[in-house]
C-alpha cells in the first residue's frame, strides 16, 4: 500500500523495470483540461536513457499511451491512466543478483521485505525507471499549474565537488541548454568532465538538484503533519538515490545566527515580500509567496564496473560482484525533470485541497 | 486535516500554545501495554522549558494526564488521549504580532492561510510547544519499541560551527549527561559557550540533531511513496525550525564516488551486515538491519532580541519589530527528545503495518 | 485506527462509557465560524439519557467543554477538541460481563479483538454513549451547513410494527414536539404505547429513523468508492444497533419496475427536479438537488431484563445472564439527533472536498 | 479521488465503458500467491454480458490481462494491475443523453459534477461495466481468502416479489446451477418468468442479492468508523443500482423484540457460537465467527424501452426519451459475482490490517 501519494490529487504508480509497462493512475485530476501530448512526451524525453553522451547508452524511446480519463481531448475527472510499454529487454544478466545483492542497491532489502518473490530484474519496482511514471504525472501537473501561473525549474546544482554559483531566475530557466542541465556554462563544462572521468574509472559520482517553484500563491500548505516541506520531502524520497532534502538555506542554517537566517519582511510594489529567502519560500509549513526552493542530494549510481564486496545469500559466504551492463555514471542530469515532476504533483494536490485549483477547470482549454 | 500522521498507529495532535492544553490522540495503539507513567513524564522533562541555563527561563512543569485508552494500567486498543494542561500565561504581549509578523516565524503565512482567525498567541498551532504532544506519543512509542529490542538515541551533533566528531554507539547513549545533549564532553563545552554567546548578543544560533535507531529488523519500510526516509522526513518537518533532513552520509553523498558510497555487504557472526553505513540503514526505502541514522538541521530560533525589519499588514508600511520575552537562544538541545519521539512514532506505525508489532501485545506487561 | 472519519473535515472519536470523558477532535474545521454554544448543548440534550419517560431513567447532564480550536469565539482552523466529562458512575455491576458476554452486545467480539484488554465497563468503546461525541461534531457541522442553506431533519419513522404515514417536509420538521420524535401525533401515541409495553415486559423494541437533508446543491458526491450512499452508510453503521441502511425507496426497489422506480425529470420554476424521489436525492453517488433521504433500521436495545442464554468464557460452560440496571426500552427516539449529526458530518466533508465549503468562511459570523 | 478503497489492501479502479479498457490496480497484494488465471476468467464469465437468455444480448468476452505485479507466476507484493481491453463499441447512440438525461441514470448528476466533461458514452465511469474491475480484484481476493479457509457465496434472494425461502449453507453454494443464480429451483423458475415478463413489456425489475461469508475468524473488524458493516456497505454502494444494505435480520429488526433479536451464545463442539444469527455474524462491528450475512437491494435497471419524461438541458424544455439498445431486464443475476467480489476485497483488507493475512504468504502456492 505504498504506491500512492496525494489526498485529493492522488497518483498511484505501477509497473516494473523489466515487466510489461510503467504506469500511473491519477485519481482526482480536474476535469476540463486540454492536455498537450507533445509536452508530456518531451518531458519523458528529458528523462529517457540514451539521451546524451553522459547518460547510459541504453536507448529507450519511452512513448506513452493514455488508457483512461480523457474524452474528446479533455480530461474528464475520471482516473487518468497512462502507461509506457517496456520494450524487449535482456533480463538474463540479472539472475546473479537474486542471491548476490549489489551494494548500494535495494536487492537485499527488497528480497527480505517481499520474501524473495520480488521481481529483481533491473531492480524491478526499485528501479529508477519507475520515475518515468512520476514524469508522466508531473507533465500533467505542470500543465495544470501553468494555467495558474505557476512554473517549476530545476537544475543540476552540484556534481561531485563542482558547485554552481548562485543564479538568477532568468538563468535557472535555461537548464536545458546543455546535457548536464546546469545553466551556468563554465560549471556545466566542469561537471561533464567530472562525470566522464567517473565513467572512465568504472565508477560513478553523486550530486545535487535544486528546484525552484515560482508563482505559488502565499498561504498554501499547513502546519504540523502536512507541511509543504513534509509533503515535498516524502515525495522526493520516492526518487531512488535521494539521501538528503533541504529547503532554502537548508543545512547552512546550522551555522547561522537568527539575525542572518530570519528573512526580513519588506514591501515591493505594494506587496509583502522578504528581502532574502533562507526559508525557501516556506514558513510554518506554508508558502510565503517567495519562490519555493528545495535541494536534493543524490548518491552516486550504485551500479559501477569496479568489483565490490558482497555476500552470497544462498551459501552465506562472502564474495565479490562485478556489475555488467550500461549504467549512468551520474544520475543527476536525468533526475532534473523528475524533481520538477514530483514538486508539481505535490503542489497540485495542495492547491486542490484548498480549492485554489477547482475540480472542474473552466479555463482548462 | 493536517494534524494526523500514521496509517495503522495514527497520532492526532491538538491544542495551542496559549490555549487550554496540548493534546494528542493515538488511534491504533496496541492493546495490553503497561505504560510506565514516570518514563513518559521524564521524556516531557527532557523537552520542557526552563530545564537548564541554556534554555528559555520560562518554567513550565508540563505534567500530563491520560483521558482515555487505558484501563487497569494497560492500554485497551481504544484511542489513547493524553493532555498537558497549559498553565496561566501572559498573552498580552502577543497582540502586536497580529499585524506585524515576526521574521522567521509563521505569523504572516498562518494569517494568510486561516484568514486571520488563527490563534496567534505564542504562535498558537505553530508554536514549538506543540512538540510536547509529539513527546507524549513518542514516549508511548518508545516503550512499545523497547519490548521488541528497538532503542532510539539522538544527540546534539552540531551547534553553529561546532561539530561533534564521529561517536560510537556506547557514547551516543550518554547524551543526557550534559545540558546541551552532546555526549562528547569537550565539544559540549564549546557548544554551550556558543549558545551563551548568542544569548549575550541578543541573537540565536542553529544546529543539528543526529538520531540513531538500533535494533530495527531488516525488511521494514517500502519502496516508492512510503519509504522509511519519506515517512521519517515528513514527520521530522512537523518539528518547527527543521530545514533539512539527511539519512546516513546525507549531503556528503554529492561528493562521493559510487565505490566510496556503496556499503559493502559482509558477514558478522553469521549475519549479513554492511561494513560501512553511508545509507543510514535504509536501502530502497527499507531497513537493512544497520542502525537507522538521520540528521536534522534546525534553523536558529527566530525570536531574537535584536530589532528586525518587518511590515505592518494593517497600514501596509515597512516598520521594525523587537521581540520581547524569554526565548531559547538555541532550540537544538530541547529538540533532541522530540526527534527521538518522532522517529519512534514512525517506526511503530511501520512495524504495525507489517504485523511485526501486533494489535494485541501479549508480552506488553 | 478505526476512530476517524472524513477526508478534509476529519472527525476523530475518543473516550469510553465509564472513563474520564467522551471526546472528539475535528481536524479541518473551517476557520471563522462563530459557534453557538447553546445550540451545541441543546443537541446534546436531545440525545442525553433521562430526558423523558420513555428513555432510560439514568440522568446525565452531558455538559460539553471546548479544549482547542476556538479563539475569540470563532473557529481558528486548528483542530477543534470537545469533551464531555463523565460523571461518577457505578461500574461495579459490569464485572460479570467480562466472562459472561451479553447476547446482542459486543462484549464477546470486543474481548476477542482486543485480547481481553478492552474496557468493558458499560460497553466501553462499544457503548451508545460514544454517539454523544458524534452529536458534538454534528452540532458544529449543522451550524456550518446552515450558513449554506442546508438543513437536516430526522424523525422516528417506525417503532415495532407501528409505521408513520408519508409526511411533508413541513411536518417532518416538527419531530421535537413529542418525546418519541415522531411528528405524526396519532402514530407517536401508538409508538409510545409500544415502547412502554416493551418496558413493562422487561423487553425492548426496534425501529427506524428516517433522515431528510434539504438544500444540498446538486453535483455533490462521487462515483465508485466515495458515493454519497457509501460514505453516509459507512458513517451510519458507526451508530451502535444500526443493522440496515436504505436510500430513497430503499428495499422497496426490489419489487419495483423500472418504469415505477425511475424518477422522471421535470422543470419547476425553471429548475430541473424529479417528480418523484425514489432515488433519495442521489444518482450515481451524486446529489441531484432533491432531498437526500436515508432510512436506518435499529435493532432492539440488547440490554433486556429477561434472562438470556450465554456462555461463561472462563469455565466454558453454558449459563444464563440477567442484565441489571436502567436501560432504554427503545433506543430509536434518542438516535434521531445522532442520525442527523452523522449526516451533517459526512455532508460537510463532501462539500469541503469540492471547495463548496471553503477552509475559511468569510460569512461564518 | 474516489476510485480507491482499502487501507492495506487497496484497490484502485480506472477505465470507462466505451474507453480503451476497464482496469484495476491492487496495491498491497501479499507476495507469494500463485494466481489461478482460469479462476479469474471464470469469475469474469459469471459477470459478462450475453451469458444467458435473461441478460443483455450484447456479447463481450471480457478477457483480462495482467500488466504488473506478477513474476514467475506468483504475486510479488508490487502493485497488481489488471485490464480488460474493451472491444469496439457503437457509441453513436449515446449522443442524445448528453443533453437529455435518462431517468434513473447518473447522466444528469455526472454532468453537473464534472462540468459536462465526463465521458457519457455508455454511462462512462458510471456504467455497470466498471464492476468488471471489481470482479478481477475480487477473484484475486477470493483466492487469497481461500488459502485461509474463507469462502464467499452470494445468490439471488429476490426478484420482484418472488422471494427465496431460507436456505442451508449446502444449498446456497449451488447458485451457479441456473442462470438466475437462485439455488432454489422452484423459486428460480418463477424469477426467470418475472424477468422475462419485464423484458416483454419493455420494462425492468429489481431484486435482492444475499451474500454469505463462511470461515471468517471471530475478532475481525473494529468499532466506530471501521466496522465490518460500515466498510462492507461503503464498498457495496460502489455497485451501481444498490439502494439498500442490510446485515443479518436487517430491516426485520425494526419489528423485533430484544428477546427475539439477541442471538443467544451457546457451545458447539467446545466452541462459542450463537444459536441464531440475526446479527449477520457481526457484533459491535466485529466478526463473531458466525457466517457474515449481507443483503443488497438492487433497483430495476434504469434503461427501459418505455418512453420516459425528461428535460432537455440545452433548451431547458420538458421532453421524452426512449432508450435504444440491448439492456439487462434485471441486473441482479449478473450482480451476484460482483457482490461476492466486493465482500472478498473488504475482508482481505481487514484481515491484512490485523496481520491475520501477512504481507508475504509462505503458503501462497
Amino acid at each position: 500500500m505504498s504506491n500512492s501519494i496525494g489526498k485529493i490529487f492522488r497518483v498511484t504508480s505501477f509497473g516494473e523495470s523489466h515487466g510489461r509497462c510503467i504506469g500511473i493512475v491519477i485519481d482526482g485530476c480536474p476535469a476540463g483540461i486540454e492536455l498537450d501530448m507533445d509536452v508530456i512526451q518531451s518531458e519523458l524525453d528529458r528523462r529517457r536513457p540514451g539521451q546524451s553522451s553522459i547518460t547510459t547508452t541504453r536507448n529507450e524511446l519511452d512513448k506513452f499511451e493514455i488508457l483512461s480519463g480523457v474524452f474528446n481531448g479533455l480530461t474528464t475527472g475520471a482516473p487518468l491512466c497512462m502507461v509506457i510499454w517496456n520494450q524487449d529487454r535482456d533480463s538474463s544478466k540479472y539472475h546473479q543478483i537474486k542471491d548476490t545483492p549489489r551494494p548500494g542497491h535495494a536487492d537485499y532489502t527488497a528480497s527480505l521485505r517481499y520474501g524473495g518473490y520480488n521481481d529483481y530484474r533491473g531492480g524491478g519496482r526499485f528501479s529508477g525507471r519507475i520515475t518515468a511514471g512520476f514524469v508522466m504525472a508531473g507533465a500533467v501537473s505542470k500543465q495544470i499549474l501553468c494555467k495558474k501561473g505557476i512554473t517549476i525549474n530545476a537544475y543540476t546544482q552540484q556534481i561531485g565537488d563542482i558547485k554552481t554559483p548562485p543564479l538568477t531566475r532568468e538563468i535557472i530557466k535555461n537548464s536545458e541548454r546543455n546535457r548536464v542541465r546546469c545553466p551556468h556554462p563554465e560549471t556545466a563544462e566542469k561537471m561533464i568532465q567530472t562525470i566522464n572521468e567517473s565513467r572512465r574509472t568504472g565508477d560513478s559520482i553523486g550530486g545535487v538538484v535544486e528546484c525552484h517553484a515560482y508563482g505559488v500563491p502565499p498561504g498554501v500548505g499547513q502546519p504540523i503533519f502536512d507541511t509543504l516541506e513534509g509533503d515535498l520531502s516524502k515525495a522526493f524520497f520516492a526518487i531512488p538515490a535521494v539521501k538528503a532534502v533541504e529547503f532554502g538555506a537548508g543545512v547552512r542554517h546550522a551555522e547561522m545566527r537568527g539575525s542572518e537566517s530570519n528573512d526580513p519582511f519588506m514591501l515591493k510594489d505594494g506587496a509583502v515580500e522578504t528581502s532574502s529567502n533562507n526559508s525557501g519560500g516556506i514558513l510554518g509549513g506554508i508558502s510565503s509567496g517567495m519562490p519555493i526552493i528545495s535541494r536534493l542530494t543524490f548518491k552516486p549510481t550504485p551500479s559501477i564496473k569496479k568489483a565490490q564486496k558482497t555476500v552470497n545469500l544462498k551459501t552465506m559466504e562472502e564474495t565479490e560482484i562485478t556489475i555488467e551492463g550500461r549504467h549512468d555514471p551520474c544520475i543527476v542530469p536525468r533526475a532534473v525533470p523528475v524533481v520538477e515532476s514530483v514538486t508539481a504533483i505535490v503542489l497540485v494536490d495542495h492547491l486542490m485541497r484548498y480549492g485554489i485549483l477547482p475540480q472542474v477547470m473552466e479555463d482548462g482549454r
